[in-house]
Protein backbone atom coordinates (compact mmCIF):
# COMPACT_ATOMS: atom_id res chain seq x y z
CA UNK A 1 0.00 0.00 0.00
CA UNK A 2 1.16 3.35 -1.27
CA UNK A 3 0.40 6.18 1.41
CA UNK A 4 0.36 10.12 1.08
CA UNK A 5 3.05 11.83 3.29
CA UNK A 6 3.10 15.66 2.56
CA UNK A 7 2.91 15.72 -0.61
CA UNK A 8 4.91 12.36 -1.58
CA UNK A 9 3.58 8.23 -1.84
CA UNK A 10 5.59 6.37 0.56
CA UNK A 11 5.00 2.70 1.03
CA UNK A 12 2.90 2.20 4.36
CA UNK A 13 6.11 0.80 6.02
CA UNK A 14 8.13 3.91 5.50
CA UNK A 15 5.76 6.04 7.38
CA UNK A 16 6.54 7.39 10.49
CA UNK A 17 4.64 9.43 13.11
CA UNK A 18 6.40 11.35 15.32
CA UNK A 19 5.78 11.02 19.02
CA UNK A 20 5.98 14.95 19.44
CA UNK A 21 2.96 14.82 16.61
CA UNK A 22 0.18 16.93 18.37
CA UNK A 23 -2.70 14.15 16.78
CA UNK A 24 -0.35 11.88 19.03
CA UNK A 25 -1.13 13.93 21.93
CA UNK A 26 -3.67 16.41 21.91
CA UNK A 27 -5.94 15.25 18.79
CA UNK A 28 -5.13 18.42 17.36
CA UNK A 29 -6.07 18.03 13.60
CA UNK A 30 -9.15 17.28 11.73
CA UNK A 31 -9.99 14.38 9.16
CA UNK A 32 -12.44 13.28 5.96
CA UNK A 33 -13.15 9.81 5.18
CA UNK A 34 -13.71 10.24 1.25
CA UNK A 35 -15.34 7.07 -0.18
CA UNK A 36 -14.27 5.68 -4.15
CA UNK A 37 -16.82 4.14 -6.43
CA UNK A 38 -15.27 2.57 -9.55
CA UNK A 39 -12.28 4.70 -9.11
CA UNK A 40 -14.13 7.97 -8.19
CA UNK A 41 -13.49 10.05 -5.40
CA UNK A 42 -17.34 10.46 -4.80
CA UNK A 43 -18.54 13.59 -3.84
CA UNK A 44 -14.61 14.76 -3.05
CA UNK A 45 -15.02 18.36 -3.41
CA UNK A 46 -17.85 18.79 -0.50
CA UNK A 47 -15.29 16.65 1.32
CA UNK A 48 -12.56 18.72 0.52
CA UNK A 49 -14.99 22.08 1.40
CA UNK A 50 -15.54 20.44 4.80
CA UNK A 51 -12.07 19.88 5.38
CA UNK A 52 -11.22 23.60 5.19
CA UNK A 53 -14.08 24.34 7.24
CA UNK A 54 -13.01 21.92 9.93
CA UNK A 55 -9.44 23.53 10.11
CA UNK A 56 -10.12 27.01 10.14
CA UNK A 57 -12.62 26.29 12.88
CA UNK A 58 -9.51 25.12 15.05
CA UNK A 59 -7.62 27.59 13.15
CA UNK A 60 -4.83 25.42 11.51
CA UNK A 61 -3.80 26.56 8.43
CA UNK A 62 -3.67 24.52 5.12
CA UNK A 63 -1.41 24.66 3.30
CA UNK A 64 -2.76 23.06 0.12
CA UNK A 65 -5.62 24.55 -2.37
CA UNK A 66 -8.22 22.36 -2.22
CA UNK A 67 -7.76 21.54 -5.86
CA UNK A 68 -3.85 20.63 -4.92
CA UNK A 69 -5.54 17.87 -2.32
CA UNK A 70 -7.75 16.81 -4.91
CA UNK A 71 -4.65 15.95 -7.22
CA UNK A 72 -2.51 13.96 -4.48
CA UNK A 73 -5.93 11.83 -3.69
CA UNK A 74 -6.36 10.91 -7.56
CA UNK A 75 -2.92 9.96 -7.56
CA UNK A 76 -3.41 7.80 -4.61
CA UNK A 77 -6.26 6.20 -5.58
CA UNK A 78 -4.53 5.60 -8.67
CA UNK A 79 -1.44 4.45 -7.52
CA UNK A 80 -3.05 2.11 -5.39
CA UNK A 81 -5.24 0.97 -8.12
CA UNK A 82 -8.00 1.19 -5.70
CA UNK A 83 -11.38 1.04 -7.54
CA UNK A 84 -14.20 -0.02 -4.53
CA UNK A 85 -13.28 1.63 -1.02
CA UNK A 86 -12.92 4.59 0.84
CA UNK A 87 -9.55 6.93 1.03
CA UNK A 88 -8.84 7.90 4.55
CA UNK A 89 -7.24 11.60 5.03
CA UNK A 90 -5.92 13.55 8.26
CA UNK A 91 -4.19 16.95 8.98
CA UNK A 92 -2.74 17.08 12.12
CA UNK A 93 -1.27 20.78 13.44
CA UNK A 94 2.50 19.31 13.00
CA UNK A 95 5.30 18.31 15.42
CA UNK A 96 6.43 20.65 18.05
CA UNK A 97 7.75 20.34 22.18
CA UNK A 98 4.71 19.32 23.88
CA UNK A 99 3.03 22.64 25.15
CA UNK A 100 -0.95 23.22 24.56
CA UNK A 101 -0.60 26.59 23.10
CA UNK A 102 -0.71 26.70 19.10
CA UNK A 103 3.21 25.97 18.17
CA UNK A 104 4.86 29.25 16.68
CA UNK A 105 6.70 27.03 14.42
CA UNK A 106 5.42 23.85 12.87
CA UNK A 107 4.28 22.59 9.13
CA UNK A 108 0.40 20.72 9.09
CA UNK A 109 1.51 17.15 8.38
CA UNK A 110 -1.21 15.47 6.18
CA UNK A 111 -1.39 11.64 5.70
CA UNK A 112 -3.59 9.80 3.21
CA UNK A 113 -4.46 5.76 2.70
CA UNK A 114 -6.86 3.92 1.16
CA UNK A 115 -9.50 1.78 3.45
CA UNK A 116 -11.75 -0.84 2.94
CA UNK A 117 -14.98 0.06 2.03
CA UNK A 118 -17.72 -2.27 0.35
CA UNK A 119 -21.47 -1.39 0.32
CA UNK A 120 -23.17 -2.97 3.34
CA UNK A 121 -25.84 -4.05 1.05
CA UNK A 122 -27.54 -7.04 3.36
CA UNK A 123 -28.31 -4.25 6.01
CA UNK A 124 -29.29 -1.94 3.44
CA UNK A 125 -31.68 -4.77 2.25
CA UNK A 126 -33.10 -5.84 6.21
CA UNK A 127 -32.63 -3.00 8.27
CA UNK A 128 -30.40 -2.94 11.10
CA UNK A 129 -30.43 -2.70 15.14
CA UNK A 130 -29.49 0.76 17.34
CA UNK A 131 -29.25 1.39 20.31
CA UNK A 132 -29.70 4.82 22.68
CA UNK A 133 -26.38 6.23 24.18
CA UNK A 134 -26.31 9.42 26.25
CA UNK A 135 -24.06 12.34 23.92
CA UNK A 136 -21.54 13.86 26.15
CA UNK A 137 -19.15 14.99 23.20
CA UNK A 138 -18.34 18.45 23.26
CA UNK A 139 -19.80 21.65 22.09
CA UNK A 140 -18.19 21.45 18.69
CA UNK A 141 -19.70 18.40 17.10
CA UNK A 142 -19.47 20.43 14.06
CA UNK A 143 -16.09 20.18 13.80
CA UNK A 144 -14.86 16.97 11.97
CA UNK A 145 -11.48 16.75 14.50
CA UNK A 146 -9.78 13.77 15.73
CA UNK A 147 -11.02 13.78 19.10
CA UNK A 148 -13.43 10.75 18.68
CA UNK A 149 -12.99 9.23 22.33
CA UNK A 150 -16.69 9.79 23.06
CA UNK A 151 -17.50 8.40 19.01
CA UNK A 152 -15.63 5.10 19.69
CA UNK A 153 -16.95 5.06 23.29
CA UNK A 154 -20.72 4.92 22.11
CA UNK A 155 -19.97 2.52 19.13
CA UNK A 156 -18.08 0.09 21.44
CA UNK A 157 -21.46 0.30 23.23
CA UNK A 158 -23.73 -0.49 20.45
CA UNK A 159 -21.43 -3.64 19.44
CA UNK A 160 -21.94 -4.53 22.52
CA UNK A 161 -25.40 -4.90 22.83
CA UNK A 162 -25.30 -6.22 19.68
CA UNK A 163 -26.56 -2.83 17.76
CA UNK A 164 -24.81 -1.83 14.83
CA UNK A 165 -25.31 1.50 15.81
CA UNK A 166 -25.59 4.07 18.84
CA UNK A 167 -28.05 6.76 18.00
CA UNK A 168 -27.08 9.85 20.31
CA UNK A 169 -29.27 12.00 22.31
CA UNK A 170 -28.83 14.99 24.39
CA UNK A 171 -31.24 14.69 26.87
CA UNK A 172 -34.36 13.53 25.50
CA UNK A 173 -32.97 15.26 22.01
CA UNK A 174 -31.76 12.37 19.34
CA UNK A 175 -28.49 14.21 17.72
CA UNK A 176 -26.61 12.00 15.17
CA UNK A 177 -25.08 8.54 15.41
CA UNK A 178 -21.68 7.80 16.80
CA UNK A 179 -20.21 8.26 13.07
CA UNK A 180 -23.64 8.72 11.34
CA UNK A 181 -26.50 11.12 10.97
CA UNK A 182 -29.74 9.69 11.98
CA UNK A 183 -33.30 10.68 9.75
CA UNK A 184 -36.80 10.23 10.73
CA UNK A 185 -39.81 9.82 8.53
CA UNK A 186 -43.16 11.14 10.11
CA UNK A 187 -46.03 10.39 7.43
CA UNK A 188 -44.49 11.85 4.30
CA UNK A 189 -41.68 13.78 6.25
CA UNK A 190 -38.34 13.40 6.18
CA UNK A 191 -36.55 14.76 9.62
CA UNK A 192 -32.87 15.12 10.48
CA UNK A 193 -30.97 17.32 13.08
CA UNK A 194 -30.38 20.39 11.90
CA UNK A 195 -26.60 21.03 11.02
CA UNK A 196 -25.71 23.54 14.24
CA UNK A 197 -22.42 22.74 16.55
CA UNK A 198 -23.93 19.92 18.01
CA UNK A 199 -23.73 17.51 15.23
CA UNK A 200 -21.44 16.99 11.93
CA UNK A 201 -23.12 17.86 9.05
CA UNK A 202 -22.58 14.49 7.00
CA UNK A 203 -21.97 14.88 3.30
CA UNK A 204 -24.07 12.09 2.88
CA UNK A 205 -26.89 13.51 5.09
CA UNK A 206 -26.32 16.58 2.90
CA UNK A 207 -26.50 14.41 -0.32
CA UNK A 208 -29.70 12.49 0.91
CA UNK A 209 -31.64 15.99 1.62
CA UNK A 210 -30.91 16.74 -1.94
CA UNK A 211 -32.15 13.51 -3.41
CA UNK A 212 -34.89 13.51 -0.93
CA UNK A 213 -35.57 17.22 -3.02
CA UNK A 214 -35.71 15.83 -6.27
CA UNK A 215 -37.27 12.99 -5.33
CA UNK A 216 -40.68 15.10 -3.92
CA UNK A 217 -40.06 14.23 -0.29
CA UNK A 218 -40.93 17.07 2.08
CA UNK A 219 -37.29 17.53 4.09
CA UNK A 220 -37.50 19.51 7.83
CA UNK A 221 -34.39 19.83 9.53
CA UNK A 222 -35.04 20.02 12.98
CA UNK A 223 -34.56 18.43 16.41
CA UNK A 224 -36.87 15.20 17.42
CA UNK A 225 -36.49 13.67 20.48
CA UNK A 226 -35.80 9.62 21.53
CA UNK A 227 -39.97 9.00 21.63
CA UNK A 228 -40.63 10.91 18.21
CA UNK A 229 -37.90 8.15 16.80
CA UNK A 230 -39.45 5.38 18.49
CA UNK A 231 -42.67 6.44 16.95
CA UNK A 232 -41.56 7.29 13.49
CA UNK A 233 -43.01 5.37 10.57
CA UNK A 234 -39.15 4.70 9.32
CA UNK A 235 -35.34 5.56 9.99
CA UNK A 236 -32.51 5.68 8.81
CA UNK A 237 -29.09 6.43 9.13
CA UNK A 238 -26.59 8.03 6.79
CA UNK A 239 -22.69 7.64 6.27
CA UNK A 240 -19.90 8.13 3.86
CA UNK A 241 -18.89 4.48 4.13
CA UNK A 242 -22.34 3.20 5.17
CA UNK A 243 -24.38 5.27 2.56
CA UNK A 244 -27.97 5.09 4.04
CA UNK A 245 -28.96 2.08 6.52
CA UNK A 246 -32.84 1.38 7.50
CA UNK A 247 -33.02 1.49 11.43
CA UNK A 248 -35.86 -1.37 11.76
CA UNK A 249 -35.24 -1.74 15.75
CA UNK A 250 -34.03 0.67 18.39
CA UNK A 251 -33.22 -1.13 21.86
CA UNK A 252 -35.87 -4.06 21.04
CA UNK A 253 -38.59 -1.77 20.17
CA UNK A 254 -39.61 -2.12 16.47
CA UNK A 255 -39.40 0.94 13.97
CA UNK A 256 -42.51 1.21 11.77
CA UNK A 257 -43.42 -2.43 10.95
CA UNK A 258 -39.83 -2.90 11.86
CA UNK A 259 -38.91 -3.35 8.03
CA UNK A 260 -37.53 -0.75 5.54
CA UNK A 261 -39.66 1.61 5.15
CA UNK A 262 -40.85 2.95 0.96
CA UNK A 263 -39.14 6.04 1.58
CA UNK A 264 -35.88 4.57 2.69
CA UNK A 265 -36.09 2.61 -0.22
CA UNK A 266 -36.74 5.45 -2.50
CA UNK A 267 -34.04 7.22 -1.33
CA UNK A 268 -31.29 4.46 -1.20
CA UNK A 269 -32.71 3.64 -4.83
CA UNK A 270 -31.60 7.28 -6.36
CA UNK A 271 -28.50 7.16 -3.84
CA UNK A 272 -27.47 3.70 -5.78
CA UNK A 273 -28.41 5.64 -9.46
CA UNK A 274 -26.16 7.91 -8.31
CA UNK A 275 -23.01 5.79 -7.33
CA UNK A 276 -24.12 4.08 -10.85
CA UNK A 277 -23.55 7.26 -12.78
CA UNK A 278 -20.40 8.11 -11.39
CA UNK A 279 -19.10 4.91 -11.92
CA UNK A 280 -19.66 5.02 -15.67
CA UNK A 281 -18.54 8.53 -15.83
CA UNK A 282 -15.50 9.00 -17.66
CA UNK A 283 -11.94 9.78 -15.75
CA UNK B 1 17.72 11.36 24.57
CA UNK B 2 16.12 8.22 25.86
CA UNK B 3 12.77 7.22 25.26
CA UNK B 4 10.32 4.75 27.33
CA UNK B 5 8.80 2.42 24.22
CA UNK B 6 6.55 -0.72 25.61
CA UNK B 7 9.32 -1.53 28.28
CA UNK B 8 12.37 -0.49 26.17
CA UNK B 9 14.72 2.45 26.38
CA UNK B 10 15.03 3.63 23.05
CA UNK B 11 17.23 6.72 21.47
CA UNK B 12 13.99 9.57 20.61
CA UNK B 13 15.09 8.98 16.67
CA UNK B 14 14.15 5.44 16.78
CA UNK B 15 10.70 5.67 18.26
CA UNK B 16 8.09 5.39 15.65
CA UNK B 17 4.37 5.57 15.92
CA UNK B 18 2.05 3.92 13.73
CA UNK B 19 0.11 5.77 11.74
CA UNK B 20 -2.95 3.34 12.64
CA UNK B 21 -2.25 4.26 16.63
CA UNK B 22 -5.41 4.60 17.87
CA UNK B 23 -4.08 7.95 20.03
CA UNK B 24 -3.24 9.40 16.25
CA UNK B 25 -6.73 8.67 14.60
CA UNK B 26 -8.88 9.08 17.64
CA UNK B 27 -7.29 10.12 20.69
CA UNK B 28 -7.45 7.13 21.69
CA UNK B 29 -5.72 6.85 24.76
CA UNK B 30 -5.11 8.62 28.05
CA UNK B 31 -1.53 10.36 29.70
CA UNK B 32 -0.11 11.83 32.72
CA UNK B 33 2.49 14.33 33.63
CA UNK B 34 4.99 13.96 36.47
CA UNK B 35 7.35 16.52 38.17
CA UNK B 36 10.69 15.50 39.00
CA UNK B 37 12.57 17.49 41.86
CA UNK B 38 16.23 16.38 42.59
CA UNK B 39 15.75 13.53 40.76
CA UNK B 40 12.94 12.46 42.19
CA UNK B 41 9.37 11.91 40.56
CA UNK B 42 7.01 13.77 42.78
CA UNK B 43 3.80 12.29 43.94
CA UNK B 44 4.51 9.28 41.56
CA UNK B 45 1.77 6.97 43.21
CA UNK B 46 -1.16 8.94 43.22
CA UNK B 47 -0.19 9.41 39.02
CA UNK B 48 -0.48 5.96 38.12
CA UNK B 49 -3.43 5.31 40.51
CA UNK B 50 -5.08 8.35 38.34
CA UNK B 51 -3.61 6.34 35.08
CA UNK B 52 -5.31 3.68 35.99
CA UNK B 53 -8.57 4.90 36.74
CA UNK B 54 -7.96 7.30 33.61
CA UNK B 55 -7.76 3.95 31.68
CA UNK B 56 -10.16 1.88 33.52
CA UNK B 57 -12.91 4.93 32.41
CA UNK B 58 -11.95 4.25 29.00
CA UNK B 59 -11.92 0.57 29.21
CA UNK B 60 -8.29 0.12 28.46
CA UNK B 61 -6.80 -2.65 29.88
CA UNK B 62 -3.19 -1.62 30.85
CA UNK B 63 -0.60 -4.81 30.84
CA UNK B 64 1.32 -3.18 32.98
CA UNK B 65 1.19 -2.68 36.92
CA UNK B 66 1.46 0.44 38.73
CA UNK B 67 4.52 -1.28 40.46
CA UNK B 68 5.98 -2.02 37.10
CA UNK B 69 5.48 1.49 35.90
CA UNK B 70 6.96 3.05 38.80
CA UNK B 71 10.38 0.94 38.32
CA UNK B 72 10.20 1.82 34.41
CA UNK B 73 9.81 5.27 35.08
CA UNK B 74 12.76 5.61 37.36
CA UNK B 75 14.60 3.71 35.12
CA UNK B 76 13.73 6.00 31.96
CA UNK B 77 14.74 9.06 34.75
CA UNK B 78 17.69 7.64 35.22
CA UNK B 79 18.62 6.84 31.85
CA UNK B 80 18.21 10.17 31.05
CA UNK B 81 20.04 12.09 34.20
CA UNK B 82 16.69 13.89 34.88
CA UNK B 83 17.11 15.84 38.10
CA UNK B 84 14.95 19.05 37.14
CA UNK B 85 11.56 18.60 35.17
CA UNK B 86 9.10 16.49 34.16
CA UNK B 87 7.75 12.97 32.78
CA UNK B 88 4.96 12.52 30.23
CA UNK B 89 3.24 9.67 29.57
CA UNK B 90 0.79 8.54 27.42
CA UNK B 91 -0.83 4.93 27.00
CA UNK B 92 -3.00 4.49 23.54
CA UNK B 93 -5.71 1.62 22.66
CA UNK B 94 -2.55 0.26 19.85
CA UNK B 95 -2.70 -0.17 16.78
CA UNK B 96 -5.30 -1.48 14.73
CA UNK B 97 -7.34 -0.95 11.14
CA UNK B 98 -8.82 2.12 11.45
CA UNK B 99 -12.66 1.49 13.03
CA UNK B 100 -14.28 3.31 15.60
CA UNK B 101 -15.21 -0.06 18.19
CA UNK B 102 -12.73 -0.99 19.99
CA UNK B 103 -10.11 -3.63 18.16
CA UNK B 104 -10.65 -7.15 18.86
CA UNK B 105 -6.14 -7.92 18.89
CA UNK B 106 -4.53 -4.54 19.68
CA UNK B 107 -1.47 -4.09 22.59
CA UNK B 108 -1.60 -0.76 24.13
CA UNK B 109 1.31 1.07 23.31
CA UNK B 110 3.36 3.36 26.07
CA UNK B 111 5.42 6.19 25.93
CA UNK B 112 7.25 8.29 28.12
CA UNK B 113 9.92 10.69 28.05
CA UNK B 114 11.43 13.66 29.35
CA UNK B 115 10.00 17.18 29.69
CA UNK B 116 11.50 20.18 30.64
CA UNK B 117 10.34 22.04 33.09
CA UNK B 118 11.55 24.68 35.62
CA UNK B 119 9.76 26.40 39.10
CA UNK B 120 8.06 29.34 37.80
CA UNK B 121 9.13 31.48 39.93
CA UNK B 122 8.71 34.61 38.79
CA UNK B 123 4.79 34.07 38.38
CA UNK B 124 4.48 33.15 41.63
CA UNK B 125 5.94 36.09 43.55
CA UNK B 126 4.00 38.53 40.97
CA UNK B 127 1.31 36.38 40.09
CA UNK B 128 -0.37 36.21 36.68
CA UNK B 129 -3.36 37.29 34.13
CA UNK B 130 -6.43 34.54 33.34
CA UNK B 131 -9.27 35.31 30.89
CA UNK B 132 -12.65 33.32 30.90
CA UNK B 133 -13.03 31.27 28.37
CA UNK B 134 -16.08 29.01 27.73
CA UNK B 135 -16.32 25.32 28.54
CA UNK B 136 -17.20 23.43 25.68
CA UNK B 137 -15.45 20.10 26.45
CA UNK B 138 -17.49 16.84 26.89
CA UNK B 139 -18.95 15.23 30.19
CA UNK B 140 -15.91 13.53 31.12
CA UNK B 141 -13.09 15.98 32.21
CA UNK B 142 -12.24 13.64 34.83
CA UNK B 143 -10.98 11.17 32.17
CA UNK B 144 -7.03 12.56 31.34
CA UNK B 145 -7.39 11.61 28.13
CA UNK B 146 -5.82 12.91 24.74
CA UNK B 147 -8.78 14.64 23.74
CA UNK B 148 -6.95 17.84 24.50
CA UNK B 149 -8.49 19.99 21.63
CA UNK B 150 -10.71 21.89 23.53
CA UNK B 151 -8.06 22.26 26.20
CA UNK B 152 -6.01 23.74 23.46
CA UNK B 153 -7.62 26.01 21.63
CA UNK B 154 -8.70 28.20 25.37
CA UNK B 155 -5.21 27.97 25.93
CA UNK B 156 -4.33 29.42 22.85
CA UNK B 157 -7.08 32.01 23.00
CA UNK B 158 -5.61 32.90 26.84
CA UNK B 159 -1.97 33.33 24.87
CA UNK B 160 -3.50 35.58 22.54
CA UNK B 161 -5.22 37.84 25.29
CA UNK B 162 -2.10 38.29 27.18
CA UNK B 163 -2.94 35.97 29.89
CA UNK B 164 -0.84 32.95 31.57
CA UNK B 165 -3.88 30.68 31.96
CA UNK B 166 -7.47 30.40 30.35
CA UNK B 167 -10.19 30.13 32.91
CA UNK B 168 -12.66 27.25 31.97
CA UNK B 169 -16.73 28.01 33.01
CA UNK B 170 -19.93 26.11 31.83
CA UNK B 171 -21.98 28.97 32.04
CA UNK B 172 -21.03 30.93 35.39
CA UNK B 173 -19.99 28.19 37.01
CA UNK B 174 -15.99 28.12 36.74
CA UNK B 175 -14.98 25.01 36.16
CA UNK B 176 -11.48 24.69 36.01
CA UNK B 177 -8.10 26.12 33.83
CA UNK B 178 -7.39 24.62 30.60
CA UNK B 179 -4.58 22.96 32.11
CA UNK B 180 -5.06 23.11 35.53
CA UNK B 181 -7.12 23.42 38.82
CA UNK B 182 -8.44 26.48 40.04
CA UNK B 183 -9.02 28.03 43.62
CA UNK B 184 -10.63 31.22 45.33
CA UNK B 185 -9.77 32.37 48.39
CA UNK B 186 -12.96 33.84 50.72
CA UNK B 187 -12.36 35.26 53.77
CA UNK B 188 -10.19 32.96 55.74
CA UNK B 189 -11.79 29.75 53.39
CA UNK B 190 -10.66 28.29 50.21
CA UNK B 191 -12.48 26.93 47.43
CA UNK B 192 -12.33 24.82 44.58
CA UNK B 193 -15.03 23.36 42.48
CA UNK B 194 -15.38 19.30 43.56
CA UNK B 195 -13.81 16.41 41.78
CA UNK B 196 -17.16 15.11 39.58
CA UNK B 197 -17.03 14.73 35.47
CA UNK B 198 -16.66 18.16 34.72
CA UNK B 199 -13.30 18.60 36.21
CA UNK B 200 -10.17 17.29 36.28
CA UNK B 201 -9.29 15.66 40.12
CA UNK B 202 -5.51 17.15 39.78
CA UNK B 203 -2.83 15.78 41.97
CA UNK B 204 -1.64 19.22 42.92
CA UNK B 205 -5.41 20.27 43.47
CA UNK B 206 -5.76 17.34 45.85
CA UNK B 207 -2.03 17.83 47.38
CA UNK B 208 -3.23 21.83 48.10
CA UNK B 209 -5.98 20.26 49.73
CA UNK B 210 -3.95 18.03 52.29
CA UNK B 211 -1.92 20.74 52.54
CA UNK B 212 -4.18 23.95 53.15
CA UNK B 213 -5.75 21.24 55.80
CA UNK B 214 -2.65 20.49 57.44
CA UNK B 215 -1.70 24.25 57.50
CA UNK B 216 -5.31 24.92 59.67
CA UNK B 217 -6.93 26.55 56.40
CA UNK B 218 -10.59 25.67 56.16
CA UNK B 219 -11.64 24.16 52.49
CA UNK B 220 -14.52 23.54 50.96
CA UNK B 221 -14.99 21.95 47.60
CA UNK B 222 -18.23 23.54 46.18
CA UNK B 223 -18.43 25.17 42.48
CA UNK B 224 -17.83 28.77 42.08
CA UNK B 225 -19.14 31.62 39.31
CA UNK B 226 -17.36 34.11 37.46
CA UNK B 227 -18.96 36.64 39.88
CA UNK B 228 -17.38 34.74 42.91
CA UNK B 229 -13.86 34.31 41.26
CA UNK B 230 -13.91 38.40 40.26
CA UNK B 231 -14.70 39.32 43.84
CA UNK B 232 -12.53 37.17 45.89
CA UNK B 233 -10.02 38.15 48.22
CA UNK B 234 -7.32 36.14 46.44
CA UNK B 235 -7.06 33.18 43.76
CA UNK B 236 -4.37 30.60 42.50
CA UNK B 237 -4.28 27.99 40.01
CA UNK B 238 -2.55 24.43 40.61
CA UNK B 239 -0.82 22.15 38.33
CA UNK B 240 1.78 19.15 38.01
CA UNK B 241 4.68 21.93 36.58
CA UNK B 242 3.49 25.23 37.42
CA UNK B 243 2.58 24.27 41.25
CA UNK B 244 0.60 27.06 42.77
CA UNK B 245 0.60 30.31 40.65
CA UNK B 246 -1.54 33.22 42.11
CA UNK B 247 -4.02 35.08 40.03
CA UNK B 248 -3.95 38.48 40.46
CA UNK B 249 -5.95 39.65 37.64
CA UNK B 250 -8.92 38.28 35.06
CA UNK B 251 -9.59 40.21 31.99
CA UNK B 252 -8.65 43.11 33.56
CA UNK B 253 -10.10 43.30 37.10
CA UNK B 254 -7.88 42.80 40.31
CA UNK B 255 -8.45 39.73 42.13
CA UNK B 256 -8.27 40.88 45.60
CA UNK B 257 -5.73 44.16 46.08
CA UNK B 258 -3.83 42.66 42.78
CA UNK B 259 -1.03 41.01 44.54
CA UNK B 260 -0.50 37.70 45.90
CA UNK B 261 -2.20 37.09 49.04
CA UNK B 262 -1.54 35.44 52.15
CA UNK B 263 -2.88 32.01 52.25
CA UNK B 264 -1.55 31.40 48.69
CA UNK B 265 1.46 32.63 49.62
CA UNK B 266 1.53 30.33 52.87
CA UNK B 267 0.38 27.65 50.56
CA UNK B 268 3.09 28.19 48.29
CA UNK B 269 5.46 27.84 51.48
CA UNK B 270 4.17 24.91 52.70
CA UNK B 271 4.70 23.26 48.32
CA UNK B 272 8.25 24.44 48.33
CA UNK B 273 8.59 23.08 51.72
CA UNK B 274 7.26 19.60 50.19
CA UNK B 275 9.71 19.86 47.49
CA UNK B 276 12.63 20.22 49.45
CA UNK B 277 11.74 17.29 51.80
CA UNK B 278 11.25 15.05 48.59
CA UNK B 279 14.80 16.13 47.18
CA UNK B 280 16.79 15.67 50.26
CA UNK B 281 15.03 12.39 50.21
CA UNK B 282 17.05 9.03 49.74
CA UNK B 283 17.05 7.41 46.51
Amino acid sequence: MLVLWNGQLLPRTEVQVDLEDRAYQFGDGVYEVIRVYGGQLFLLNPHLDRLVRSARAIRLDLPWSPSQLANQLRELVAANRLVDGAVYLQVSRGVAPRAHAFPRASQPVLVAYPLPASRPTEAQERGVRATFVEDIRWLRCDIKSLNLLANVLAKETAVERGAQEAILHRGETVTEGSASNVFIVQGRVLRTHPANHLILDGITRRFVLDLAAREGISTVEAPFTREDLLNADEAFFTSTTQEIVPIVEVDGHSIGVGVPGPITRKLLRAFHAAVQATIQQEV
